[in-house]
């Protein structure tokens, strides 16, 4: 089974997939690969990998539009799953140095912006330097004589043999982000399940208030909902939508069939268990 | 008067505002100021500038995240108009050259991946090199020797002397930008107007749609609905949302009391007239 994920090694999006596969006891054998971009990955599953896992959304940028827009313009994958995982972001080097001493800090524009209270208050006179991910930056700084620092995750230690001179020196708690594994199919009941789908309804009073109304009638609980320009015309929209549930259970799969009738375009995109880290690391 | 608006000069964000600023007879004294980023210009609405020009959102990009979070967290600006203009990007250049003899295109991001098919097509040996903004590529296309070239709109021609080598090279109609037009207070009654809000709900089953009723109830349509994280908690979400009407006029003003009554936090952006370019040129 090969298992596809946002390279390089090291990555956020690496971490979750570990988390993901730890549980699956049936996945004796397998094979990671690094693929270079969301829009990559999600159509390479189904061909050159079985399994590709992307980011959704996180805590404090919001969801990918990137990942939204591919599912709703034409991507075959469906969601089978979810991980949840906390962002916590080291300053990585070569070896101890004062902090004072370093030149130059290495990151992916998020990790930077994201620590820019801890950077302006202990190094202040240091570059800034935005490169395209986290590993890059690790990679970068673990082949250079300089005095430089990277920004990134704790696994990237191990990857590029570096030091963690301070940890988590992100400005704000609560930065997490949530993941989609994908494959060609979704997953089957298991009782604690969310499904997520997109549609789209006509442009008249009161049309997503009868989307929400099929699941508030149910007393489904809407997790999550983001809109997306349908790229036809300036304020017609699509909607992606998540809600707890089963297609396959009721209430669930009577709101969907309900909502079938209702809108102009619609597709689920797949059922899956919610994700319980504690309950998956045992 | 001072005007902030997205600079340099002859960016899409001016463009947008000369078009607001034309049926402004009374404007007779103004001075526009460029500013660096859509962030400082949001601040600077009521202290170094009277009003403020931002983009809002892209008929195929979707909503400016940095716009709407500058609203929900803190922003003191309000929306007094709106704008929406065509997108259209040409091909300028210095002195008319062949096309195959161009060795590199700048832009924005987001206009070489608006054209990339076009790109493609015509110049697929061009490198393409990413600037700051469309008008900072016209700049430096102006004060260049080598056969480069930019990607922008029409009104850089004039400020840096450039000429239209093709028009009309974005690969999809209906690129469409819309702004908004920011000051200390919004605007009056009109009759033909709009709401922008923003508000936050408990989570729990139904409560979006229990704000959504409260509009379809009173036949209130709903022009746009975005979520962006509340920044606590991974699945919390604030909403902005525009409504048509005017918050001082019936059925939209009682509709308000009563979101505010069931909302955990409640900001009206302001009221405005919606933009309606045919009359607004006469």
């Amino acid at each position: 089974m090969r298992i596809g994920y946002l390279g390089p090694a090291g990555t956020f999006t690496e971490e979750a997939l570990d988390i993901w596969i730890k549980p699956q006891l049936n996945l004796e054998k397998y094979k990671k690969v690094a693929l270079p971009s969301i829009v990559d990955l999600i159509k390479a599953v189904g061909s050159d990998v079985d399994i590709g896992i992307v980011p959704i959304e996180n805590s404090l940028e919001g969801s990918l539009n990137i990942t939204v827009d591919s599912f709703i313009h034409g991507v075959k994958a469906m969601i089978k799953g979810e991980v949840v995982i906390p962002v916590a972001h080291h300053l990585l080097l070569k070896s101890n140095i004062p902090l004072n001493e370093i030149k130059e800090v290495l990151s992916h524009p998020q990790a930077l912006f994201q620590c820019r209270k801890y950077l302006m208050e202990n190094m202040s006179c240091a570059r800034l330097k935005e490169v395209s991910s986290t590993a890059e930056a690790a990679r970068l700084v673990s082949e250079s004589k300089d005095k430089i620092a990277a920004i990134g995750g704790m696994s990237l230690t191990k990857i590029y043999n570096l030091k963690v001179t301070a940890e988590n020196i992100q400005d704000q708690e609560n930065n997490m982000t949530r993941f989609y594994i994908l494959s060609t199919e979704d997953e089957r009941v298991t009782g604690r399940d969310k499904t997520t789908l997109i549609c789209s309804v006509e442009n008249k009073p009161g049309s997503l208030y009868g989307i929400l109304k099929v699941f508030a009638d149910k007393g489904i609980n809407l997790t999550k909902i983001e809109s997306r320009p349908s790229r036809r015309v300036l304020g017609e929209y699509v909607f992606l939508i998540e809600v707890e549930g089963h297609k396959l259970q009721e209430p669930l799969e009577s709101a969907l069939k309900e909502l079938r009738a209702s809108t102009s375009f619609y597709k689920i995109l797949g059922s899956y268990p919610k994700f319980q880290l504690y309950n998956r690391s045992l």
